[in-house]
């Protein structure tokens, strides 16, 4: 049976390993390389969904950790799934909750079953299983889920990466068997095979088992397998032989950009994403600068999520294609010019850079939803310009240009 | 010389004083009876510029207290004034900063000169002279400004009110002067006239004079008065007759919703309005509910402006057809249905009361985001129901199904 996620490459860099693809979701087609930013409680901070399809977004990340302590996947089950939550009808991944987990670790515990840990927000205790963490991505009924990992913060011992890559493999099996098992239960309560679209059992749609079928958000998510073992090679090649061998629709690097240097994220994020069947996409976690982007495409990656764009705008940093500015400069207050004079968005055609920064300092919510736009817009532009490139075969001159400037 | 502002009443309601008019302005044509949203800071909380126009705001009021503190007149005049330091190429209202003296009374001195406060936000000592206030407001370069008044709160004695409709007098007196004396000099410094453009010599607009006379954001502003009396009708007379016998080309009724009953805002508001000239807008300032809208357009109000409609919205308090929605409370934590099943507005159509109550529980901008978009269209369509009604002398029916809601 199909993939509900399929994934094909329609063009190859000549001069190093970016390539540009299309894959195929329950709700859409993405163009990848793609960039996904953030929408950790089921909105990206500042952003309408209209400003998001208008910003010419594909596919957003929501955050199972917080989705499922509020308003709580039950809720959303309800409520026809997360798509329908929060009104967008486009492709949507979720991640584990792994990487919550470590970085509020004060609150959790791993074990060989699973994560413990506490609410952030009541300090109410719960528990990730592998198998709980995809039955609660299967019902919050993203396009594309990911498997529970542990991830581990950077530095770390050799014991410590190679604990954390072993329990990683276990726990993918673990939840790779768990999404088999619903999805052959899914199968089995309805009358026949349609094409790609396999129901997903763990979300309701009213009375007419039929519209089950057809609505994509009735369709069952992908399963995406993590890599780890932080910038150790041998535990990572260890990794993603025992990962690629279970068989997912595409392959994560977890663990990557939690502090270590840049060329080692480099390196390492190349050298696994060759490890990795080429015909499957390859998604680095949580990256990263708008260079960054650039970098790892050209090193074989396909997708991207990072809070950057959005969490350095509402800091009042913006990208630009001279660099950062950060907005609460006083250099700034009598600044006539647009973010970026370069950029064509609708907030470089219409405000200064010094009516932005008086609303950074007057505290104003407007200040963060023109800089969030600002921003996104710049990663999603930069990314079109990477994808651009390489169907002209014109990505290493886009790099070099890049690399050159301040 | 005409008034940088005209205006002309274009129908009548037979079964009131309500009425539909069309006020002229240096950057447009308002339709009326008009509500202004607030946008204290030169923003309008939570909403972009384009949001704005899409809502079809037609005039937004900016508070002269906060643009003088921060960013500072200084700063709007190097940057060209107002309207182009916050992108709105569409008219403007500042008010004079009385009611800000006021609502910060424990920071603010009243003495014959003017008004002494303490900056809210470090505590710096200013002062405010009614040729100031103008001065200030000519410098901010809105369509329309105000005269400094003293705002007097409810409930005040005889004398308190009469006092400051003596002093409120004098000062109206003491502004128009000075308005007067920049506009001769205004006129002075230019080659000749050209129509209704006259020329706002307390802005500049680049090294070419002749483009200040053709910029809307070079014309002078139109100088409303402020009557004053709070609920006693001796004294509103007092304070029309005297501020109408100066002469402005607008009237507004200030000291009204600081504390008083409706009814007997509702009925000074009517008293009032008949003292001013039928051929002069007028402006009930802070008012209201969409309902005290209604209510004092069939008194004979044509403009209006008031932060309920944002500062409810960002306490999750929205309108709607059926009354007000409290949207933190759990009822809505599974409702999906809009907020308003009966408005059309870009929220309702999209995201369900569910959604909205997780965004508020949940601190997301995008909970104020929406719901002062939703809020502001009410008002909005509210305001244009209401001028509909009046040309189609249905204004009475229009009232009495509205009174008739729970």
């Amino acid at each position: 049976m199909s993939d509900p996620v399929r994934f094909e490459v329609v063009a190859q860099d000549p001069s190093s390993k970016a390539r540009a693809g299309l894959l195929h979701t329950p709700h859409g087609v993405i163009e990848t390389p793609v960039f996904m930013p953030v929408g950790t409680a089921g909105t990206v901070k500042g952003m309408t969904q209209e400003e998001l399809e208008n910003l010419g977004v594909q596919m957003l990340l929501a955050n199972t950790y917080h989705l499922y302590l509020r308003p709580g996947h039950e809720t959303i089950r309800e409520l026809g799934g997360l798509h329908r939550f929060m009104s967008w009808p486009h492709p949507l991944l979720t991640d584990s909750g792994g990487f919550q987990v470590m970085s509020l670790k004060s609150l959790g515990r791993v074990t060989e079953d699973g994560v413990w840990f506490r609410s952030h927000l009541d300090g109410s205790s719960h528990f990730f299983s592998p198998e709980r963490a995809v039955e609660i991505q299967l019902v919050l009924g993203a396009d594309i889920i990911m498997t529970l990992d542990e991830c581990v913060e950077y530095p770390a011992s050799h014991e410590t990466l190679q604990r954390a890559v072993k329990l990683t493999g276990r726990w993918a099996r673990r939840g790779r068997e768990y999404y088999l098992g619903i999805r052959d239960s899914g199968l089995a309560i309805r009358d026949g095979g349609v094409g790609l679209a396999v129901p997903n059992p763990l979300i309701s749609h009213g009375a007419n088992p039929e519209s089950r079928v057809t609505s994509p958000e009735s369709q069952l998510p992908s399963l995406f397998g993590i890599i780890q073992g932080g910038v150790d090679k041998g535990l990572r090649r260890e990794s993603a032989e025992e990962i690629t061998e279970l068989g997912f629709a595409g392959y994560a690097l977890g663990g990557l950009s939690v502090g270590e240097p840049k060329a080692e994220m480099y390196d390492v994020a190349e050298y696994t994403a060759e490890l990795l069947p080429a015909d499957c996409p390859r998604y680095l976690m949580g990256v990263g600068t708008p260079a960054d982007l650039m970098e790892c495409v050209g090193r074989g990656i396909d997708m991207f999520d990072c809070v950057m764009p959005t969490r350095n705008a509402r800091n009042a940093c913006v990208f630009t294609s001279e660099g950062k500015l950060v907005l609460k400069n006083a250099r700034y207050a009598r600044d006539e010019t647009p973010l970026d004079p370069a950029c064509a968005c609708a907030v470089c055609r219409r405000y200064s850079r010094s009516y932005l920064r008086h609303l950074f300092v007057a505290g104003e919510m407007l200040a963060a939803i023109l800089a969030t736009h600002h921003n996104l817009h710049f990663y999603l532009d930069t990314m079109r310009e990477i994808r651009q490139s390489v169907f002209s075969g014109r990505f290493a001159e886009f790099c070099s240009r890049v690399r050159a400037l301040p």
